[in-house]
């Protein structure tokens, strides 16, 4: 079968590789449909490393997947063959002191997918278990069910911030994961939103989501934002997807006593933070890594349409063209948002 | 009667003040016995201030305070004249947003002792609210009682540390805040803790109050030590009580998958905090203001034995001596914990 | 001033009371303008008592109140005279264990309204704590702030069952509370709703409100279409709002794994349970007694058009002509939800 | 190998059956040495069944087992031969939704020691996950072991009651699990604690353990006890352990606002409770089902002596006898608690 195999920084193309065969117990084989580029696959493509992550081996790309399920595997009885699922990227072991208490992202033995030495699913085919592979209702695509992926990001983020109805939050950050955590706030019952960001277009589009107040962070302060919307008193939660230095700071200051600041994104660091400032308020610290127990509530809500996810897709490629969507996403424009490879 | 006056920077005196009167309503009249002297008070003897709290007329120094109940005002029926109590030191509004939902440390409107323009409790009577008046049981003495307002700070810090049963717990400083902290860790039922200091008559101190594994912070590091003492694990739950500018990220690296880390101590900022180091752990940073709904507990603790907080009397001045008391404190023994002024 | 006084059982008029005068500090003085009729207030008037609380002397009925600031106390700033407001009818007292812990509808000193021997809101103006008092936004009406009070009783409802975005809810009874805890449960997530009553009338209601299986309780089972609608597991949260006997356990039978079944309806006592059914399931049982911090939220989420609470009334009375309203809900109609007496 | 097989009711026999060989991958063989009786293992004895669970063919009885590893299986590197051991008798699937969000003690595939058709581990060896099988500390025997299956019990009740420093906490019966439940209490750091029980040498137990407020049930109440002992206000937690119809109920009247009551003890049903009672002071039902995530606290508490739970064993048979303990289970003294069989 056809994969896209990351040999070198730089050197990526679409390979024979061979098919992984039938599915084992509790396993299905899956027929991929549809694969969003993340943007640690442009990091692997561009530097064959994320931190400890070394490629050191020829590997298959892509972990935000999405396809028909082609075979099940013995004991299956949760899936059949023709059904659309979106597919969980990491497998725990389920059984270390973290699977079992139900913290499964932090496993250490987790295999992910396009994380070395670990194939991901940019190829026809992917075994995967039964149990991280979900079914997609009627009214949901191929694409969004690709994009679970993204916005099981901001579910977590969501559920770790305490997000509920009649939150304000603020978000630094309106990439694929700003704007999915938005659509989740909003989801959530969040009554107002404060997003920021520095391009005008990512801006234009949280305010079609549904942001209440836009930031321009080149010349605004989230934080100001934040206190001036709540008459004073802050954001209930403040949610970091920008990585960007500052950001963890902005929304500490942007925060409401006993409010949380939960951050996702990631950036240089040290990060430099005014504790003193979170302590008089009691603001608390949240971080993020991965998803647990999220998909489920990411596809409950987007079949319900409460988070439009397909409104974040500004670009697609057909899989035979994946090396120019891997290309283009090195330099997209500034509107681009989501590249989406249909195979 | 006579009070403990702060007129300025350095300025300070026995002086006579008007007596406080009869109780008001709910209110109750206290003889006091016991005062404390913490950090904060030494901080104003010295400076005057801490950041926006500034002395601006003559104040009653001293918030840990202890004393027997002299007259009870209308409508009081929990307490009576002779009760041996501790009195919580910040007295909340009651009706804001924080005080309805049980954060009321976070009230903007709290009347906290010795903090400007409020005056302290280094007086021969001060009124109070009953409802923030403990008696203390038989076994208790006025200077424990005194010690319910740090301990009050170790309990709430393990609150929300989530310290529990079986919890690993490292602290990073070992003065009077990190033992208190030590002490309730173990109440809780912290199987293994780790202490920090630079001074090897604290990290004394800590052993004996029960600390399994000692750092000395010249030459050691809390982080490699909680490594170590826990198999590579690491600790469920570190807490923050030197204010020294790496005490987060060492605890954020003694930290275990999912732990927390809690920031007590104040010191100069920003700190830095490596939050992809957090992130990939999960860890999180919850940060401390003084305490909520903690003195009933450090009562219960300290009358079954759980919580020896006599221990950390080390230095003892009559009230005609005050002023030495502060003197003292401003260069104290190497050893000294808890500097505490009898009435 | 004009108040709807109760004198004995059903022995109510429209009466002269003295007008309670200026507002004391931190209190407003609001000229009423709607007010709901809830069961309670017909049950006093029937039976003149509820429980332990025995009518003594004349009381002023009412607790489900809006209406317009007419002058406010010293201290207040939130408030101003002509603001619509909503006022929460339970005044706590603000420093027993349970208000210092946030549970402040526990505290045992509690003044609520039209429970003897405090007066309630029937009345042209009313004196209430500026604290307790709600400011409406320009989109809602004086109506709609009178129905935050049963809407508040849903918000405590899911926020005692946790519920969440993506939970199966099952909500057993389709009155004013049954509606309000279906409305609260859609706008904070809930993906699917199962609601279960005897009378059409209030399943067509829950149907338009957004409810998606429908249980006529007098042939169907509310466990069995809970199990169908969900593949066999069960609903995350169950909420009895009918004060049926059967009630609880037919949520328990509705209940998924690790589910909670929320008590809010009262009905005769005792109840029978199968606790090993729900054991075996480690379904827990929650429950609601009016609420606590809740008011907020209902504002919230119906100025944001999430809750649409106009809905639920039925029937409107002028004041000159409450004693007819009373009467009407001796003996209302199949289809009566709410009845609003017009001030 | 030699095994005690349950044929049919009353017939049980020591017998042999087919060794079960070599650990696989992630598994450990153990050299069972000490297994407790619980009820559970005495009634599939008398009766073939409970509940759902019928004997169809026979079944190696016993799941409260500890031992020395003898054999280490594939990838597992937590352990060693010669480790004694504690293993947690149930095996959940490790995927479902339940045991992704840490609850696997609600799998539905979980195969449990002893629970038809599943054999149990009174046997010469076992083959049992690592990854459920905990090494003991050299201060701990292997009856310890046995005993911290029963001791998890107790450590889940409190964790599901949310027992913590300071708690009042009531339990009703002083069996095996009542005493388990006491003491984890204690060590949680509970203030007071009222135990009741009929039979005065489980009371005597309870007051060795640490129980300050002793209830011999034939004469007195626990909730009138626990509401003397509190003056007034009554039990943080209270915890079933009797299954005695009238428990829950007593609980409830025991508890305080805001309290909670854990449903342990497995009685007749229905059962009968006054949920208004419950309402009006907004306390909950937790229920329990076995445990989970409890050994490791378990272990640990009992390795720093503080759940002395060796003081439970009454009465120990040799390995060879074992027909005689379960004869002897049937009809004990007055004072039986834990019967240990040593293999």
């Amino acid at each position: 079968m056809k994969a896209l195999v990351l040999n070198s920084p730089l050197n990526l193309a679409v390979h024979d590789v061979p098919d992984p065969g039938e599915p084992g117990p509790g396993q299905v084989r899956v027929q991929v449909q549809s694969v969003g580029i993340c943007g640690s696959d442009v990091h692997y493509y561009e530097h064959g490393r994320i931190g400890d992550f070394v490629l050191k081996s020829p590997m298959v790309l892509g972990h935000e997947a999405a396809g028909v399920v082609h075979q099940v595997g013995e004991g299956v009885e949760s899936l059949s063959p023709g059904d659309l699922v979106a597919m969980e990227p990491g497998v725990p072991c389920g059984i270390c002191t973290e699977c079992k208490s139900g913290r499964y992202n932090l496993c250490r033995d987790v295999r992910f997918w396009a994380t070395p030495p670990y194939d991901g699913a940019l190829a026809e085919f992917v075994l995967h278990p039964a149990a991280l592979t979900y079914r997609l209702p009627e009214c949901m695509t191929s694409e969004e069910g690709a994009l679970m992926e993204p916005l099981a990001v901001g579910v977590h983020a969501c559920n770790r911030g305490g997000v509920r109805p009649g939150c304000v939050v603020a978000i630094n950050g309106a990439g694929t994961i700003g704007c999915a955590t938005l659509m989740t706030a909003l989801a959530y019952g969040a009554s107002k939103t404060i997003v920021a960001d520095m391009i005008p277009a990512r801006l234009e589009r949280a305010r079609r989501l549904g942001a209440e107040v836009l930031v321009d962070a080149r010349s605004g302060s989230i934080s100001e934002a934040a206190i001036h919307a709540t008459g004073g008193r802050g954001a209930d939660v403040g949610v970091e997807c920008s990585g960007h230095p500052g950001g963890a700071q902005a929304l500490v200051d942007a925060a409401a006593p006993a409010g949380r600041v939960v951050l996702v994104g990631m950036g240089p660091q040290p990060t430099q933070i005014d504790t003193v400032a979170a302590m008089v308020k009691e603001v608390d610290l949240a971080t993020v890594f991965r998803y647990a127990n999220a998909y489920p509530t990411a596809i409950e809500l987007t079949s319900r349409g409460r988070t439009p996810v397909a409104q974040l897709v500004t670009d697609r490629f057909p899989f035979s063209n994946a090396v120019s969507a891997f290309e283009f996403a090195r330099s997209p424009r500034p509107d681009t948002c989501k590249i989406m490879i249909d195979l």
